[in-house]
Order: C-alpha cells, then structure tokens, then sequence
C-alpha cells in the first residue's frame, strides 16, 4: 500500500472498530495536527522563494483546508454520537518518525534549507500513505456501518495528499532520483517506527 | 469603526496604496498568521470541553478556512502581478497588542485558563476589526481598481470574524459584562499600540 514495507496488523482494526469513540478523538487530532503542519510549512519556508514557488505555497494551503476540512467532518461525528473532543491521546508516530528523519544522513550534499523542507515534506507522505492505509481498512471492516464512506472518502484523499507531497518534495529537491533515494531510507525508517508501537501495545488510535 | 478608538491616519491609505505589492506581501503574511492563530486556539484548548464547546471548535475552525481561503487570494493576486510572496515584512502590532492585554490586569476573578483564552479571542477580534477598518479604507482608495471588490469583500468578511471572536469570549467566560468591560481596556491598549506605530513611521503594511 503507497510502499509502505509493513501491513497495519488486523488486530489494530478489530481494536479500532470496537472502540470508535476513542479512535475519532485520536482521528481529529491528526487531522488538526496535519493542517497545522501544513500551514506552518508554507508560514516557514512561504517566504522564500528559491524554496516554495507560489504554486507550491497554494498546494499547500490547499491540503491544510482539506484537512481542516476532514478535521471539522470528525468533530461532527464526534458530536452526533454524544461524545466531546477532549484532549489530544498520546501520539508518537510523527514525532518519532521526524527524529528518525534526522538522524538519517543524506547522501545528497545541497543547502541544509533544501534537505530539511524535503524531509518534512517526504515525512508528511508517509504519515499521509499511513493514515491512507488505516482508513482502507476501517472502511472495509465498517462494511455496513454510516462511517464506511466516511474512511473510503478520508483513504482516497489522503493517498492524494502522499502524491502531492511526493510531488513537492520532487519540485523542492528538482532531482527525482535524489528524492527516491530519501525516500526508500524513509520508508525503512517508517517500518521501524510502526515495529516499535506495536511492540509498545496496540491503541485504538490512528497512528497507534 | 467597529468600536476602534483611533482611526487610521489617512496618509496610511495613501502610502499603503502607492505600494501596492508590498502591501499584498504583507496582506498575505497577515491572513497566514491569522489563520495559524485560529488553529492554535482549537489545538491548544480544544480538548477542554469546559472551555471550548463543539461548536466552538466548529466556529474557529470556519475561521481557519475562511483566512486561509484569503490567503490563497492574495497570493493569486501577488503572483498575477508578477511578484513573488517573499519572507514576513517586520509586524509588530500584534504581539504589541498581546504583550499590552498581559501587562493588564483583569478584575474578574477566574481560571487563568479561561481568562488566557478570552484574551486570545478578544485581542484576535481587536486584529479584525483594524484589519476591517483598513480594507474599508483601501476599497475606498481604490475606486475603479480591480481589487476594490476584493478589498470591499475582505472588510464584510473581517467585521464578521470581529462578531465571532465576540460572541466566543461571551461563550467562554459566561457573562458579557465582564467581557465588555475587558473589551473597553483591550480597546486603549489598541490605541496606544497604533499610536505608537504611527510614531516609529507608517509602513505599507496591513497594520503598519
């Protein structure tokens, strides 16, 4: 799925799916933490123009309405079924996977500006090809359940998204071979960071 | 003007539109920051139900969206005139206006959350209506130009935002006389920042 070296294992979607309360206040949370990220992206490296082009900038904001978006379709949900937002369950996959970015040397030698905006930008694929894969299969474990489309919807925008960021990463970088590259070590490091939350105990929450 | 104690100089209008792509930049910086701040509030306090109801998330993140769609205008228009969106030009009237509401005691007695929140919401709906004030002043300026609308639009636009961030802090706090006269003092420490702005030299900048 989107590359990714290891299947989500089927006892995370039984989890999930017999604790949706819990799995949607985790799911609005990412998605808040993705438009976020998003945002501050275009608000850190925005102004540089060597870095960003104007159309990077608007597929950028583009992605961080989207989210916004989705974000605002899960608090609904939240809400219809007489449960609050509550506060942000713990959530070490992004950040783990950022820390596992950068201890990962390039090979590649070019402006540390360059390198650090593709990183963020082939992190925020992976996270996106993750969710995408964990919404392919909620939705298919929710057969029947209002909430069916709701994940095939979410898993065909967010497999989008992982293309657009791939994209920007291969805009920002203007070396596609170089972005491979990365990439390949990336998803490596992504494996190892699902291997490690898995050993840590499943949780009924997106990226847990 | 939406309550604001000082109106604008009108050689800031003059200035402002003789130097139009600078201002654009900075227009475009301002609807970033205003965007990344309503998206702080709903991270940072959205998990507290007590503070922050379902239907305030919902409100702030409409907020999100709509600036980040006013962002994405700008930028078309910078990159239509052929510019380019550059680094954040120097902004400090908005970190002035937070530094001047935390050296102002409340009278109330509260959590300290709640008042921090209010505070947030009061001074992001003094951000607004100056915002408002201005375009109202650049849509006058530019009769006959192509961004009349545009400006004329923004202004409905940020009047609206103002009444929400009023309404929230009603919602926060619970008792509107409180609020209001919050209100009344957050309104000198805006006249005294613009003041004080106008006094180092007026830029052609959104709040400069």
């Amino acid at each position: 799925m989107l590359g990714l070296l290891v299947a989500t294992d089927p006892a995370w979607t039984e989890l999930a799916t017999r604790n949706l309360p819990a799995l949607l206040i985790d799911h609005a949370h990412c998605e808040m933490k993705a438009a976020s990220n998003a945002m501050s992206l275009v608000a850190r490296y925005g102004g540089l123009h060597e870095l960003l082009s104007t159309q990077v900038v608007l597929r950028l904001s583009d992605v961080a309405q989207e989210e916004i978006e989705h974000f605002r379709l899960v608090v609904r949900e939240i809400e219809r079924r007489g449960e609050v937002l509550g506060p942000p369950p713990v959530d070490d996959y992004a950040s783990d996977l950022r820390k596992g970015a950068r201890r990962l040397a390039w090979t590649e030698r070019s402006h540390e500006r360059v390198l650090g905006l593709a990183d963020r930008l082939l992190v925020g694929a992976l996270i996106e090809a993750r969710s995408a894969e964990r919404f392919k299969l909620l939705a298919s474990a929710l057969e029947g359940d209002a909430l069916q489309a709701f994940y095939a919807e979410l898993f065909a925008s967010e497999a989008r998204h992982y293309r657009t960021f791939i994209d920007l990463a291969n805009d920002v970088v203007g070396d596609e071979a170089v972005v491979r590259e990365r990439l390949v070590a990336l998803y490596e490091v992504e494996a190892g960071v699902v291997r490690d939350l898995v050993g840590r105990g499943l949780r009924p929450a997106i990226h847990g």
